[in-house]
């Protein structure tokens, strides 16, 4: 493939089905809560999918990867994200089965018709605007605070775009739970099945990812911890076992 | 003492300063939530404190234990509880620190004036009334479902009764919390720091321990998880530890 990879720009193995995305050094990356998002997810067969804020792409490749669904779609504010999704769909071959969009999540219906999926997922900004220092480089910033879009935004853009009963999927920071809760109670969007992320056994949560069900009741299921490390600074069994996962299939 | 136990009723050792709890056998016991959210109070010295559906009262017994509080006063709404948490606070010796006062948490104006405390605990009925399959025994049917009063009632003393930026301490359900943090919100108390519960490593949450704040901002800090039981259902370090601490005490 010709002009594949652009300036410090790298190709990376996602060790499933031999998948790879292109990411640049300089950019935001994709970490463990793109993978442990896309295990936590429970779709089902032939569904339709919407990933908000995808940036590289590494959600919906993941995603597509484990489940069988019949249509994907992923939007993608920053231009030049677009464009560097847009090739590792290419070469992956999966050009008919993910579509990659240019689209402003705070203007969800110049992008989608009302209600036409059973899914969206999302690894949205995790930072208020006020929150910490800001990373010098704009496109990392607008990827880790919420400048182009706050969490209302992807709230209202879920509601919109999510048939009833339809599921929103987050990794999000703990630290905003509250507000998430409250802001998804708003839309009518209900937070059903949470699970924390402990980076050690013995330390506070500092992921939590979120099952939310558009009109669902009030009944909420929190799961086991995951816990990422042990004592000795290894990854667990069970982050070694949903990182396998991948090596399997 | 004179007439200290009623037909049915037991002395309970506390295991801390030789406290004991009358308690009766058909009715609902203290169980390991009352001693793990004495146990997650953070309470400065002097601070007034209100403990609200107290049952035996055992959660002002066990706080009053642990901490310097100015002033501590317990509701409750079942004549026969009142009378045994009463018989319990004279044979502790306690009738000087804690007072127990029958009345109804619906209709707190009743009971106390505005705003008067820095602390509210209160460990309330869990399961909705549609919840399971009530307990055939009407009082320990009120102490576990919400027969007589629902969460929202709990929030709307709580905020009648705290000061701005005092705090609520609650123990409940998992399945609750979306519900409580909503409810809450409501009445502009904050969530902002929680404990799940969990009975095993790798079983889901079944207890959650909450600290909110009056008129408090929206950050939520999530601890590291609370682990009852090791593989061979013998209580872990920590929990050995929380009751080791009452025994030392």
């Amino acid at each position: 493939m010709k002009n594949l990879l652009k300036e410090n720009e790298r190709l990376d193995d996602l060790e499933i089905n031999n998948l790879k995305i292109i990411q640049n050094k300089n950019e935001f990356c994709f970490g463990i809560d793109a993978v442990l998002l896309s295990d936590f997810v429970n779709i089902k067969k032939g569904a339709k999918l919407i990933d908000l804020c995808t940036g590289t792409g590494i959600i919906p490749i993941l995603v597509n990867a484990k489940n069988e669904l019949s249509y994907i779609s992923a939007l993608e504010y920053q231009e030049h994200m677009v464009d560097m999704a847009k090739r590792s769909i290419l070469f992956n071959k999966l050009e008919n089965k993910i579509e990659i969009k240019k689209g402003d999540v705070c203007k969800i219906k110049d992008s989608y018709k009302q209600q036409i999926v059973d899914v969206i997922t999302c690894n949205p900004p995790y930072m208020q605007v006020q929150d910490g220092i800001k990373n010098k480089m704009e496109n990392v910033s607008i990827a880790r605070h919420e400048i182009l879009l706050k969490f209302e935004d992807i709230a209202k853009a879920s509601k919109y775009l999510l048939k009833e009963g339809g599921k929103l999927y987050l990794v999000h920071r703990p630290h905003r739970l509250v507000e998430i809760i409250n802001t998804l109670n708003e839309v009518k969007i209900e937070v059903k099945r949470i699970r924390f992320v402990y980076p050690y056994k013995n330390k506070d949560a500092n992921m939590v990812l979120i099952e939310a069900v558009k009109g669902g009741g009030s009944f909420l299921k929190v799961e086991k911890p995951l816990v990422v490390y042990n004592e000795n600074g290894e990854y667990t069994e069970e982050i070694l076992k949903i990182y396998g996962k991948n090596n399997r299939s």
